[in-house]
C-alpha cells in the first residue's frame, strides 16, 4: 500500500494511544479501516481504565466496528506489533492487512500473519516506540500483565 | 488431567452454551478455572445478544475473570475447539490447559496450541456437537460471520 496512506491511518491509532495514556492506561491504539478506506472502528487498550484484560487496542477497535459480514480488504492499524491474541483475531476474521507503528519494543505475531497471506506494513514510527519505552519503563509490572508475562 | 474433572468443568461451559442458545445466540460456552480449581470466570458467545463480535465464549470467560497477574496453571474450558482468535488468547496469556467439548463441527487452533506446550484435553462430547450442528444448520450465515468466513 501507499506509505503516505499508511502514515495517515497510523495517526488515528496514535491519537488513540495518546488518549489511553492521558487516561492512565497503556498507550497502544488501533483503528480498523474498511476496504473503501472508511474508518470502521477505533480504540485503545482499556486494561487499566475498565479493568478489562480482553480489550487490547486491536480488539477494542474491532469491537467498536460492530458486526461485519466480511473483513475482506480491511486494514487493522495498530501502534504496536500485535500480540498472539490480536494476531489470532486478524487471522480468524480474514483481515487483509495490518499497518504497524513499531515492532522494536515488542515483537508479536506479525511474521506469522505474513506467512498466512496477511499484508504487513511496518512503519518504524519513533513516536509509537517512545510512548511504549516511556510507559513500560515506568510501569513494567502492568505491561507484563498485559502480555501475560509472569 | 483427570477425565472426570474435565467433564465436571465442561458442564459449566455447556450450561453457558445452553444459556446463549436460550437468548437466541450462538451456542458456545466457556469457563476459566484457576490453578487451584476455582472458577475465575464464565461466559458465552454474545455476537447476537450484544452485537459484539469480540465476545466469543472464551474471550467472554476471560473478560469475566477480570485482571489476573498470571494465568500459569489455569484451564480454559470451552464447548468447541477454539478459533485462531481464542487460541491466540490462550497462547499470549500463558493459559496452561484447554479442555474442549468437541472439535468435529469446527477445528480451530488447538493443534497449534499443543505444539506450543499447552495441554489439550479433547472430550468428544455429543451434546456439544449436537448444539452446534443444529444451530449452524439453521443459521449458516450467522455462523460464517462468527468465524470470518465470507
Amino acid at each position: 500500500m501507499d506509505q503516505q496512506q499508511a502514515r495517515t491511518w497510523l495517526a488515528t491509532a496514535v491519537t488513540e494511544a495518546r488518549a489511553g495514556l492521558a487516561e492512565g492506561g497503556i498507550p497502544i491504539g488501533a483503528a480498523l479501516y474498511g476496504a473503501d478506506g472508511t474508518l470502521l472502528g477505533r480504540g485503545h487498550n482499556r486494561r487499566v481504565q475498565d479493568g478489562d484484560p480482553s480489550l487490547h487496542a486491536e480488539t477494542a477497535a474491532f469491537r467498536a466496528a460492530g458486526r461485519q459480514r466480511s473483513y475482506r480488504g480491511t486494514t487493522m492499524v495498530t501502534t504496536l506489533s500485535p500480540c498472539w491474541y490480536c494476531s489470532g483475531l486478524v487471522r480468524q476474521f480474514g483481515i487483509s492487512r495490518v499497518v504497524i507503528g513499531e515492532a522494536v519494543t515488542f515483537h508479536g505475531g506479525h511474521d506469522w500473519l505474513a506467512e498466512h497471506g496477511v499484508e504487513i506494513v511496518l512503519l518504524d514510527d519513533p513516536e509509537c516506540a517512545a510512548l511504549m519505552r516511556t510507559f513500560t519503563t515506568a510501569h513494567p509490572a502492568l505491561w507484563n500483565e498485559d502480555i501475560g508475562e509472569d
